[in-house]
């Protein structure tokens, strides 16, 4: 029986990145061992960089061995047809996020929401601390590790798993609509796929950043209109916002935005930093207004397939700055994107892929 | 032609209720006379109180005259039938609430949501000044008038066309499935609905109050569980509710209520008293519990018309103290309200009715 020692990339309380291996026994049940080939490089990483634990959740890499209970993927395999052919089949390709295991049985998990699982879940941050998608290679359950298409290349496929899903849940599962205007605060590394989605989905776009140094290229990656926010007091839209997707950390202005916002419109603030910050909203208007604020992160299995098959159908391609699967590699990509220099989600990428 | 002089009951600068006689010319178009015959007297009505317009806006009277491009609406006729037998059919009943007309034309307008109008909306406190629901009389239009169902009394009717509609709204229109947790916080005039809907609609129903005062009731109403907050840091509820009706001003403590709700519930803050109070969320636990904020007023034509016909079905009754219509009646329901004595909607009804 074979165990499993590889190599992975951890924080440390100074903040520097730590090379380390980790070990794992024989594969037993379901699951399964997978040899990483790419992982996105995200914005929590860089806030858990002062633990000790193994960085990344945004994997995709290689099936190399399953348990004996494993069904739904494939490791390599060599065929003798008739004839004397010699196929080989490559091991299936497999992706994973946030959350690494649930329970399976809560009502959270029975409705197919995952995320908000009430029992015992397993998650980046707070499981599983040994190993992440920063590293050789890593042991999950298949449960929550999703097969990627085959016309879908693995460094589209990282970024997908973490910041693809976490704009493409509120674009597809809260009902909007082809015809809706769709807005997008922050053109970064979730920003630039909520473009590319929404576009893809029919919608008309509006790309909002605070200056106007991303405009072409967020015109390029698929908005109909750009508007640079910094400083303006009365923003202004052709057809207002029908859903306002928020990738940055920064509160929103409502004074700012409600001009542009539609009756009834959507709002979803997608990501913070801590535990402290208040949304602050005006009851009255909101009310008046009809608005929705909806919380939240990622989205049903089903939803994770649909977006890959999306994605590979309309050929969306995450921006992205690759980065060796190294130490050094870590180092650089976090450095880039604390500096907010990325364009627009750094992937680290092993050697020979 | 006739012309129409009919008295209301105004607020005043001092606060002093005034009695008035307003004038409308011979209907013309559409515009329907209506002889009020009950009024509902809500939270706003004393909010306006202080201002030189008409009160009321919980209406239902008997429509009295029709102008010639009416459609929906009859008046009391009288025909003589074969064998001399005198048949009169009274008057359609006609209800109105906070809009009275809108553009017609507008996004919202042609999506239904008339009460979202961005053309010319006229409602309660801007529009149409000189008439309410507090008076002998008024002159609409028909496009918002509702038909009073013959099953469904007029006292009863009254207080659904704002308090009724409010609950209703969020209880039908967003999601809400039968086998759903509902909270109502606050049993007054627009909780005691909630909780009688809620449970006709096949919810289990928790009820939230500040003290145990109201237990009694809210269970006859209808709610499974009573739950008391005042000071209580750690409520509690057998089943997580899905969700949250909030129908007082006062802002929730949202430390005090995480515990009891389920994750992706939705909450709706169904009332304020002015344009500066904000609702305060805690940003990182809205978006990791996939809870959902919904602004909502009143609801589409047809909602109100489903409302009506479920009411009358299942026989759901305001619990209504009946103040007479007149200046002293109108007096003394907005100083019971005030004083926050009122079990729990008060009615204004005409004489002889």
């Amino acid at each position: 029986m074979t165990s499993y020692d590889f190599k992975v990339f951890k924080g440390s309380s100074s903040g520097d990145i730590v090379e380390n291996t980790s070990h794992r026994s024989p594969l037993t049940r379901d699951q399964v061992y997978i040899k990483i080939t790419h992982s996105g490089v995200c914005g929590t990483d860089e806030h858990y960089r002062t633990y000790d634990m193994a960085l990344g959740h945004e994997g995709v890499g290689i099936v190399k061995a399953i348990g004996p209970e494993v069904t739904a993927f494939k490791v390599q395999v060599f065929l003798l047809q008739p004839r004397s052919h010699l196929t080989i089949s490559r091991g299936d390709r497999a992706g994973w996020g946030w959350v690494h295991e649930t329970c399976g049985f809560c009502e959270q998990c029975i409705d197919g929401h995952f995320i908000y699982c009430t029992g015992d879940i397993k998650q980046y941050g707070t499981s599983d601390q040994d190993q992440g998608s920063f590293g050789e290679g890593a042991v999950w359950r298949e449960q929550l590790l999703f097969k990627i298409p085959d016309n879908l290349p693995s460094d589209i496929a990282a970024p997908l798993m973490c910041a693809g899903i976490t704009v493409w849940g509120p674009l597809t599962e809260y009902g909007v609509k082809p015809t809706d205007v769709i807005g997008v605060v922050g053109i970064g590394g979730l920003g630039h796929l909520a473009v590319q989605f929404a576009n893809k989905l029919g919608c008309e776009v509006v790309a909002l950043s605070g200056t106007e140094t991303k405009k072409d290229e967020a015109l390029k990656l698929g908005a109909h209109h750009f508007v640079a926010t910094k400083g303006v007091s009365d923003l202004k839209v052709p057809r207002k916002i029908n859903h306002l997707l928020v990738t940055t950390n920064q509160m929103l202005d409502w004074n700012q935005y409600k001009s542009i916002l539609a009756p009834r419109a959507s709002i979803y603030p997608l990501t913070t930093t801590d535990f402290e910050t208040k949304l602050v909203l005006p009851h009255m208007q909101f009310m008046l207004s009809g608005w929705k604020l909806i919380g939240c992160t990622a989205s049903p299995k089903i939803v994770y397939r649909r977006m890959l098959e999306f994605a590979a159908l309309h050929e969306i391609k995450p921006m992205v700055e690759r980065f060796p699967l190294t130490k050094q590699g870590v180092v650089d990509s976090l450095k880039k994107l604390d500096e907010g220099k990325m364009r627009y989600r750094g992937v680290l990428y092993a050697e020979g892929v």
